[in-house]
């Protein structure tokens, strides 16, 4: 298996190492060859080459079986002419990553370190199904002396694919999916939930959908996180939402996210950003990154077994306290790796 | 006073006769006298002359001295060809409110209702500033068979009085300044940083700023409510930022806003909807409502004391038990408003 590996910035660097241990480990149990190639992208990118999104990067992506990201960006390029998330947004575009997969379960071992109440998270399992190729974040801009803008605009066929895809993963799940809009103000939130209406009336019949507002959804997954099981949304509304869950399992640095297109290699990245505050210091959980890697295993590659062997050894050395920082442990980023290899072994 | 009561829709009609109630209690005590004069917004106007805001609404509202205004909505206009929630950004933008105040503070004998644990929510004391007369609320929308679009659209005259006002607010406060925009991606957000890091570095160098992307402040603000003081931020981010943390003090019913314009009369009215599974039932908890005409008293009447003894009566009602069901008590709305004019008294 090729894979593109993207370091970046920040803890990419650590926590994408991680991942590639952790593979090898794999790869040496099961009889794989996992071939991993560095690229820039980034503010890594930028200092090198003086671009976010190299060409070489991008043709590098489009030929990998699957690539694996670690996270760009930093203060370190506020004000610079080019801004390292345009590669990240680029290569997403790039690739054609329609759905982005944002999967949380509150490990009940860490379920304490929530800042919500115990009786609240215990046993979430929701996965967000965030539509990644449009809306507001790749519309025309404009910027004037006095004014700027943004615009937000989504077709029936770009709702239509990444409903789909919320919909096949619902039927593995619970069965139940809910939309998420602002279809009281927007045009493109009401053109949503049309569309989003008819692919569950025509296709999913059998699978239980709702709508949420963005705003009530904001609240209701804090107040009563337990009740959902697919969340789909648009590109804004699910960074925003998905960024609040993603604080309900207790720490950032465990969670991961699958970004996948209709064919062609996935895109695998921890939720967590760059953390300039504790990059190369040896402090970032691996976990969100090495479980990415597991995304990868089952989405991409197809191997159940590898991917379900890598996610019980990280419930393992969750249970047994052998945690980074974040989680209230001693454990460095390389130390932390390595229980993780020793626990598939 | 000319007030001028906008009752709406589902319980909208219930809590604002609460507010009127307390309002009456207030003239009696202090010597002031309050007139109402009721009208019609949302579904309620859409049933009875079919616009979402008539005409001699919107002239009552601009000729009052303050408008009070319960909720507007409710499924029952679902796929209605003039929807409810048009009245209410019609009223907005007629009256000129781009500012939206929305104060949060937990209340200590409630803290322990909060899904968050008490130790992270108490003490909690922030005010959110959303931009209420802008952004792709108000811009133009396009829709065809294949697509859809709205426009975000800000001008540096609508940023620059907007974060006067959260600095004026500050000042007053605690001294420091959030200010969330997403402007690793989007054009009105890099203009929103500029204007508010410049109006800060000219008019309130002496106040704290910072900025924050929207997707890790929907992060911080679960874990670390007590950090924010002031939260300055435009319109779509604030609907959902301060929709998420209503959560934290144990109930949304709690809550006021103030919207507020240059000059003019402003309008106040709970954060709660229109909550139509409950309307008509005495259920509402008829705080969020009366807070609200406190703030009346206090930003448009400039009547100190009497915005006081409301938020003092409530305070002690609160800690009496003397609630509405969803703070777990055992009173309606008539009641529980009784039990506050009670305390005034
Ligand atoms: C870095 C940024 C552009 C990106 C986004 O907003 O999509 C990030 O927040 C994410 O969620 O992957
Ligand atoms: C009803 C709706 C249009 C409104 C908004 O989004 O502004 C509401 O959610 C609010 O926050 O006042």
């Amino acid at each position: 298996f090729n894979i593109v590996v993207l370091p970046g910035d920040g803890v990419g660097p650590e926590v994408a190492l991680a991942a590639q241990r952790v593979l090898t480990c794999i790869g040496d149990i099961y009889g794989h060859r996992f071939d991993f190639a560095e690229h820039l992208i980034g503010g890594a990118a930028i200092d090198a080459v003086g671009e976010s999104l190299p060409e070489d990067t991008k043709a590098a992506c489009l030929a990998a079986d699957a690539v694996l990201l670690g996270a760009v960006g930093g203060p370190k390029w506020d004000g610079a002419p080019v801004r390292p998330e345009q590669g990240l947004l680029a290569i997403r575009k790039a690739m054609g990553l329609y759905a982005n997969l944002r999967p949380l379960q509150v490990s009940p071992v860490l379920a304490h370190r929530s800042p919500l109440k115990k009786e609240i998270v215990e046993g979430v399992d929701l996965i967000v199904f965030r539509e990644l190729t449009s809306g507001v974040y790749f519309g025309e801009r404009t910027r004037s002396k006095t004014q700027a803008s943004d615009l937000c605009v989504y077709t029936v066929e770009e709702i239509e694919r990444v409903a789909r895809a919320a919909f096949q993963a619902a039927e593995q799940r619970r069965g139940k999916v809910t939309s998420v809009d602002k279809a009281n103000v927007m045009e493109t939130s009401r053109l949503w939930r049309e569309v989003v209406t008819r692919i569950h009336a025509e296709e999913y019949p059998q699978i239980t959908l709702e709508h949420a507002l963005v705003d009530s959804m904001a609240m209701h997954l804090i107040r009563k996180p337990r009740e959902y099981d697919v969340i789909l949304t648009e590109n804004m509304f699910g960074d925003i939402l998905s960024d609040e869950i993603s604080v309900l399992g207790g720490s950032i640095g465990l969670l991961p996210s699958a970004s996948l297109g209709a064919d062609g290699p996935g895109l695998f990245e921890p939720i967590h950003g760059s953390a300039p505050d504790i990059a190369g210091q040896d402090l970032a959980n691996p976990v969100g990154m090495v479980l990415s890697a597991a995304m990868m295993l089952r989405h991409s590659f197809k191997l159940e077994d590898e991917a379900d062997s890598i996610e019980a050894a990280v419930a393992a050395v969750l249970a047994s306290g052998a945690v980074t920082a974040d989680l209230g442990g001693e454990l460095g980023t390389v130390a932390a790796t390595r229980a993780i290899v020793d626990a598939i072994r």
